[in-house]
């Protein structure tokens, strides 16, 4: 194998793979990158799988011999990164692929502008396939609605590995949109997303549930897509989900077990309703947070709508107490309603409007809260017993 | 107490002095920070003392009634960082310091331009003095000097606890110098100041060691100073050390021992010489430290004079190996010699000049490293035997 590229690509390239690469391998080759490179295409692709998670990635190089081998992905990255731009010439003794050892403990070596590197590499044989799904039509959603449906859910699932399902996002297939939903069983976030082109032959009622982690990667790579527009091909499968752009392919197992039923959480009707500006609901939040953290993270919002305004106050004792009001467009009678803070700041975070719509009945029952605009996100947070 | 300050005045010196709060404090009143308001000057001031370290700083604001009281100060810190700009009034119910009790148990208060925090606070006089120096005459250093002495000698300094004296910067003062030396045992790092207004009556030959910490923090201060021609007064005394300027105070224990005699390590005369670009050097010991951290952190210099140029390698074992070569100006005869690359590349990254003067005899001999220009500084690192 032999190949000329420019150190950016094969630098950037590489750091979206590794992030599939274990940091405590359970075979050693998963421990390596797999460099496959393609004479005839000029196209060098690596892989990284953890045998949950994998990336694949390709980009266009000068390959003068084809070849495939697994490489240290952890050294190999250290180098790259920290070489100056320009070409790098990166070969290994063995160029054909049919020799089943080709590769087999031999040495990689890379060549930069100035200086020489050779690393002890593992054949590509040992590397693992990467999962396919075949005969199944995709379903394509533009790069943007993808971020917006991740960005508006992942927050909210269950970092307790434990709680297994609840650990990742679960996607619904409908006519034409896309929804996502997560939950970690104290607050829950849906967001649908609009499938511009709907493929007629798409299998509506599809349900998976994918991995925040794998979810996560998506999420960073997509922040690299060419454009917003750029259509991503979504195929499901029983326990399997592919997401393919451009060069770049994640592949990720889903998760087992059956999904709460979390529309029948979302009430239909409500006794009380606010209007209120969001970045300043969040910044009294984040100061009230300060006595919040000494007192099991309770906060009291208490509504008045003589005043039409809200006030967020919090008494943590032995330490002292801090309240803001801030004005609210409200309907419905005076209520005190306890919350967990973090569960409030995590959702307004990631509510996109600039005014949010606030619908409750009781001081005990789900609160709703929903962007003021076209963007279809709906929060759900429940709220905790009031002590004082 | 009452006073009238801007959230930013408040917020930047509270931040400042709160690197001095202890974060497990020995006794509870070292938690607070210490404010005191004086209505004749309209100047308040904010101290913090863990004892070994302290630093107060003060500034204008309109003072109502004169008080001081202990705040919490991650508290306060907390709560100020997120507040808004504008105009916060801070006010306790005592406003008389002549009374005993004045502030014990009570509370402050903090009105912002909209909501209200209370904070539990304690009595100023609990609060420890901070050490003063007396009938020693100061002197005069410009901000930037103490920076660049600062700057070139405190990484050099040990992190084990258990070195004593080494954990800290020995200063010492000559005629027209302040000269800054720390030495793990491993490396030694010289600077020598010029102080440009020398007073007469200042006593030279006064040596002391202060704690890296207290340093760090006055180095984070001074970084913003007005300007680097801002004059920094010193006093020393046995026991303690003080740096003044502006608003602004810094306290420190010394460190007690002898420190080590570190001009007698450095030689007189050398066999070879060097001179190279430091950049170069760097950026490739960085690439070769991915296989020098396989490795004991071991790596290879190979002197060629016959080509002028150098050859930084590295060979890990079972991993691969790296090599890189670059020009340098060679006087005396070809060796090889051997680094611990960390050290190396620490020195490297604190010599100021964008070309450095190397000076060595054998290769189990001190190495010394000086910038080409005008500025003082030597750094000294120990070769390490060659294995191979």
């Amino acid at each position: 194998m032999k190949l000329v590229c420019t150190q950016s690509d094969l630098s950037t390239n590489l750091s979206l793979t590794s992030r599939a690469v274990p940091s405590r391998p359970t075979h050693p080759v998963l421990a390596n990158v797999l460099l496959q490179a393609d004479a005839e295409t000029n196209q060098v692709s690596l892989t990284a799988f953890d045998l949950s998670l994998g990336i694949r990635t390709s980009f266009s190089a000068e390959v003068l011999h084809s070849g495939e081998i697994a490489i240290p992905a952890k050294l190999l990255n250290d180098i790259t990164t920290r070489l100056p731009e320009g070409e790098i010439t990166l070969e290994n003794e063995s160029t054909s692929t049919d020799d089943p050892l080709a590769g087999e403990g031999s040495i990689v070596t890379l060549i930069p502008k100035s200086g020489r590197y050779q690393v002890r590499a593992m054949g590509a044989q040992e590397f693992p396939e990467l999962p396919v799904i075949e005969n199944t039509p995709a379903l394509h959603i533009p790069a943007g609605a993808l971020i917006e449906g991740l960005r508006g859910s992942l927050f909210a699932t269950s970092a307790d590995e434990t709680k297994q399902v609840l650990t990742g996002v679960h996607l619904t297939v409908q006519q034409d949109t896309l929804e996502f939903a997560a939950t970690d069983g104290h607050r829950l976030a849906v967001v649908q997303t609009t499938n511009e082109s709907p493929d007629t032959n798409t299998e509506t009622g599809l349900e998976v549930t994918v991995p925040a982690r794998a979810l996560r990667e998506l999420e960073r790579m997509l922040a690299h897509a060419h454009s917003e527009e750029e259509p991503v091909a979504l195929y499901f499968d029983q326990g399997q989900v592919i997401f393919e752009w451009q060069n770049q392919r994640l592949t990720s197992r889903t998760l087992e077990g059956q999904y709460p039923a979390y529309r029948l959480l979302i009430p239909r009707q409500f006794e009380r309703e606010l209007v209120l500006d969001r970045r300043q609901f969040l910044s009294a939040l984040e100061r009230i947070a300060v006595f919040a953290d000494q007192k099991n993270n309770v906060v009291k919002v208490s509504m008045d709508s003589e005043e039409q305004e809200i006030t967020i106050s919090c008494e943590a004792q032995d330490v002292g107490n801090g309240r803001e009001s801030m004005s609210a467009q409200i309907l419905g009678e005076d209520i005190d309603i306890a919350f967990n803070i973090k569960y409030l700041m995590e959702g307004l975070k990631a509510l996109p409007s600039v005014e949010i719509h606030v619908q409750l009945n009781g001081n005990l029952t789900p609160v709703i809260f929903t962007p003021v605009g076209g963007f279809k996100m709906t929060y759900l947070a429940m709220p905790v017993q009031l002590r004082n």
